[in-house]
């Protein structure tokens, strides 16, 4: 199958509606969608205007797609260390028509520095592997089980290459699970990012989070703001207002 | 003017109700009145069953006379500086009836271990200072600025007198200012208290939290435990369901 940029899909693959702008992302079931997490990130970050973007652990490309939507002249980079996955960014890219805008690396994020050199970035994102490798699960899929564990790459891994990446006053925006919230505080501390922004994602109003957005500043003073909660569904299956305007595009940034 | 229990008001003093248990606290407008931070405190922490509870900074006793209806037999001491207070909470307890209950004493937190000695504690509560001592205002009521302010006890001293005070396996329960969550989850990493519960308190459910509630354990196992949002206002200036049935002692806990 051919789209209008000559991409070509492989066995299991769709082409998806990210639902704004237009936007076309390659998705497989049996190899990578991306999940809500990965949208309410790229809503999230503070985007420049313009300057240098990088998504580490980028998967097949969700994140930079969405954010290319919020800034007129920044230039997205991600890296993405599972060959399938980069190959299916760069096609969704293409299919886009966003090569000039979106730069895709296929490598490891812990030789993210060596790539792109120290200190060259406004804004770092990342939606790492969320779960702490115990060995277990041996038979899930191995394109799930990499980005879902923290087989290769672990939450200091992510912290510390996100702080020599950053210009001095650049942003590092993290999604992550909120059980996680003091072990990432610890770390953007220890290397050097003052946690500035924090936002929990609450399934319902009466739950727990299950997941939060922070964004810290290399550099930064100490002040942290705690935003309202997202809270995800309103009754039953229905999304809250505010989710919606997200996922449908009418509304830019959780920030 | 004479209670039941033979108390005396001093002038501007009067008798409130604590809507629940019957129980009464005396109050002046002009020296020191409870908050809403204190009932959440005193509904939030775990009180025990049996052992001793001490609450750092009690003021007029009210977070001591709420966690008195929570625990059959627990023993609850009290510490506050300004003997104007010191001397309200006394005649609160009396008017209770909870001598044997409630135990008070006139002094400074910071000699608080040598007052009660090391690790004796099941519980630790306190409601402090909530602003830095920035040395202005300094025309307001000097009870009211030595409870708001940080003039004779900071964050770090109560931090670290509550984890002189606990026993191993001792919780600490604090309300504090929610921009002050990074302060407080250091301080309390620092002096061997791991934070293990959080809840944020929102005026609305748009709103950022103002205020905060977190209960660590001294010695306890990394695993920190967000709770869902505690929403004040439902509607305009109606409280929500659950924070009407806290005030009003329908529900016991905000556990």
């Amino acid at each position: 199958m051919n789209w209008e940029h000559d991409v070509t899909l492989r066995e299991t693959e769709r082409i998806d509606d990210l639902l704004t702008h237009n936007l076309k992302i390659i998705q497989s079931h049996e190899v990578f969608c991306f999940s809500m997490d990965a949208v309410l990130l790229g809503r999230f970050a503070s985007v420049p205007h313009r300057g240098r973007v990088v998504d580490l652990c980028t998967g097949n490309g969700a994140i930079p797609l969405i954010m290319s939507t919020r800034s007129g002249e920044a230039v997205f980079h991600g890296i993405e260390i599972q060959e399938r996955l980069y190959d299916m960014a760069c096609r969704s890219v293409k299919l886009n028509g966003l090569e000039e805008r979106i730069k895709l690396v296929h490598g490891d994020v812990k030789e993210a520095v060596k790539l792109f050199g120290h200190g060259q970035f406004d804004l770092i994102t990342c939606n790492p592997p969320y779960m702490p490798d115990n060995g277990g699960e041996k038979n899930e899929n191995i394109h799930k089980r990499l980005a879902r564990h923290e087989v290769l790459l672990n939450l200091e891994d992510v912290i510390r290459v996100s702080s020599q990446l950053a210009k001095n006053g650049g942003k590092i925006a993290i999604v992550h699970r909120a059980t996680r919230l003091i072990e990432i505080i610890s770390l953007m501390r220890t290397y050097g990012i003052e946690p500035k922004r924090l936002r929990f994602v609450h399934p319902r109003k009466d739950a727990e989070p299950n997941m939060m957005l922070i964004e810290g500043i290399r550099g930064g003073k100490p002040e942290l703001r705690i935003q309202p909660p997202l809270i995800v569904y309103d009754h039953g299956e229905v999304y809250c207002e505010e989710l919606q305007e997200i996922y449908y595009g009418k509304r830019d940034s959780l920030t």
